[in-house]
């Protein structure tokens, strides 16, 4: 496993009282990576305040480490330490940021903008890999809401050790993890596979929905209102309707259109390389990456479904 | 890592001729197991000849080493290895078994006979991390394949890490393969996630069929003959259809029941502890385990449900 640089350790060990930043939405890498750091700070006797964007999702609440979030904010810290945020900008900040000695970035991204006075930053499966490394060189000892913690941040990060970002090192904090508690089956269960019935029910309307269009590796899947609403709301549509549409044999770019009010849509796509959908969510006024990008849409859908063939056309270069 | 007991290396280095049995309708694990144990003793200089029921899946279908399977078949080996089945009569054997002098069974199910000359039987997450102690233990060098074959049985008997039966050593060994070769997200995938379109529209219709009865935690879902003709037959009706009930919050018991052919259901009952459907799978006639069992029915659907209910509310203690 790779070392953590003396420079990190210093920080952490020479300073007193420290402020937790993540980015807005916290996911479980983010999540698990806070409680793990925060934790494994106070086990060393620092004081460590979060302020991070509530609520989380149900499956993220588990953790007793969650009473202490946003439960108060200092004028001034000795470090305040932004975890798992690429730039500064994607990090949920306090209206009024505190003063701080040191500014410290600690983040697995590729596109991290070296933003702080100190940056830690490596290209791992998920940022709580790093947070692992840095408590080990500080000599902490994992309980088992640390170790859970940890798990969290590596299987949400990693789609269940499945990703392309998974590397020898994940695996051997796992087989650490493990060595400090003997079972994630559950914890596993709640973060991957369990839904509430909307939620399920929302994902069998999707499929239900789902269209490959004529001979084009284009899948198109469409919520309409009524079923948002019959099946509660925007908030039941779970992050892996999207891709399932990828998940088609065959299939290479996916749109799911959400018809979040009447006539109004929230496009989701997704592209497997070498496809490139980024251009078309810029068309349509949104944004993203070239496998996932989104986009805003009142209009005709019939056009929208041209065009995604010939974005698809035209990367084949058949048109 | 665990140690490989020094009779079961010898046996392997001191014969010359294999045969390599499974069990029936092998799965990831019995097939992944076989590829690696087998490439391995070819690279020692053993002949190594394999008798193993096909067709496989279509996700197993993509090593080389299948090219091998059951092209011949002598009178006699020195050694027969049992690989991954619990017990003889689980193996697919061939109809004249040929003489061996010894019977090695290597398998990591509980509930192993230990019916061979020699048993190397461990409760580890999948055969394939026994198999691959084995063949670090024999100085075997990995190729590509081989760990594919390896990260086969694991990936596939864990669930991708997820199940009780991961441990320290699993996570290690995955750890190994990666140093072996770098990525496996496409084989996770494969293994995982993909579905052609025809089973895709299956698990939809399965999930809309998905009805919570009344109060109770039993989730029914039902795939009418008309559905499963359409969408190709019982071929693509995947295993993880059975469990989507099982997914859903607050089930603990789930029925599905799959129309054959008119008239006539094949039920797949899945629990979770501490329910136990065992009973009413006997009660129709079928079998199976605790958790997981099935059964045939002609019959009235209504009664089916009262029947499952009632099994539900006793367990509960309710009734």
């Amino acid at each position: 496993m790779n070392t953590i640089p003396d420079e990190i350790l210093n920080c952490l060990c020479t300073n007193q009282r420290f402020l937790i930043l993540l980015h807005q939405k916290p996911d479980g890498d983010a999540i698990g990576s806070a409680v793990a750091l925060g934790k494994g700070l106070k086990q060393l006797n620092k004081t460590v305040d979060y302020y991070i964007d509530l609520p989380l999702e149900d499956k993220l609440e588990f953790f007793d480490e969650i009473q202490y979030f946003n439960q108060v904010l200092q004028d001034d810290y000795d470090v305040i330490i932004y975890l798992d945020c690429s730039s500064s900008s994607f990090a949920f900040s306090p209206a009024e940021m505190p003063a701080a000695k040191i500014r410290l970035v600690i983040d697995h991204h590729k596109s991290n903008a070296h933003y702080g006075d100190l940056n830690f930053v490596e290209i791992t499966g998920a940022t709580a890999e790093i947070v692992f490394r840095v408590l080990r060189g500080l000599n902490v000892v994992f309980d088992e809401e640390m170790a859970d913690a940890i798990f969290t941040g590596i299987t949400t990060d990693t789609g269940s050790f499945q990703f392309s970002n998974v590397t020898v090192d994940t695996h051997l904090i796992a087989s650490e993890l493990y060595a400090i508690k003997t079972n994630y089956a559950h914890l596993s269960k709640r973060l991957h596979t369990q839904k509430n019935i909307n939620q399920m029910k929302m994902t069998g309307a999707a499929i239900h929905s789902l269209e490959i269009l004529d001979s084009m590796p284009i899948a198109m899947m469409i919520l309409d209102h009524e079923t948002i609403v019959k099946f509660g709301g925007t908030i039941n549509i779970t992050d892996d309707v999207a891709n399932l549409g990828q998940n088609t044999i065959g299939v290479a770019i996916t749109a799911l259109l959400k018809e979040i009010d009447p006539g109004e849509y929230r496009v989701s796509l997704r592209a497997k390389y070498p496809y490139d959908i980024h251009e078309i969510a810029l068309k349509y006024g949104g944004g993203g990456h070239e496998r996932a990008a989104g986009f805003n849409f009142c209009g005709d859908v019939g056009e929208l479904k041209r065009d995604l063939m010939e974005v698809c056309a035209n990367q084949n270069g058949e048109a």
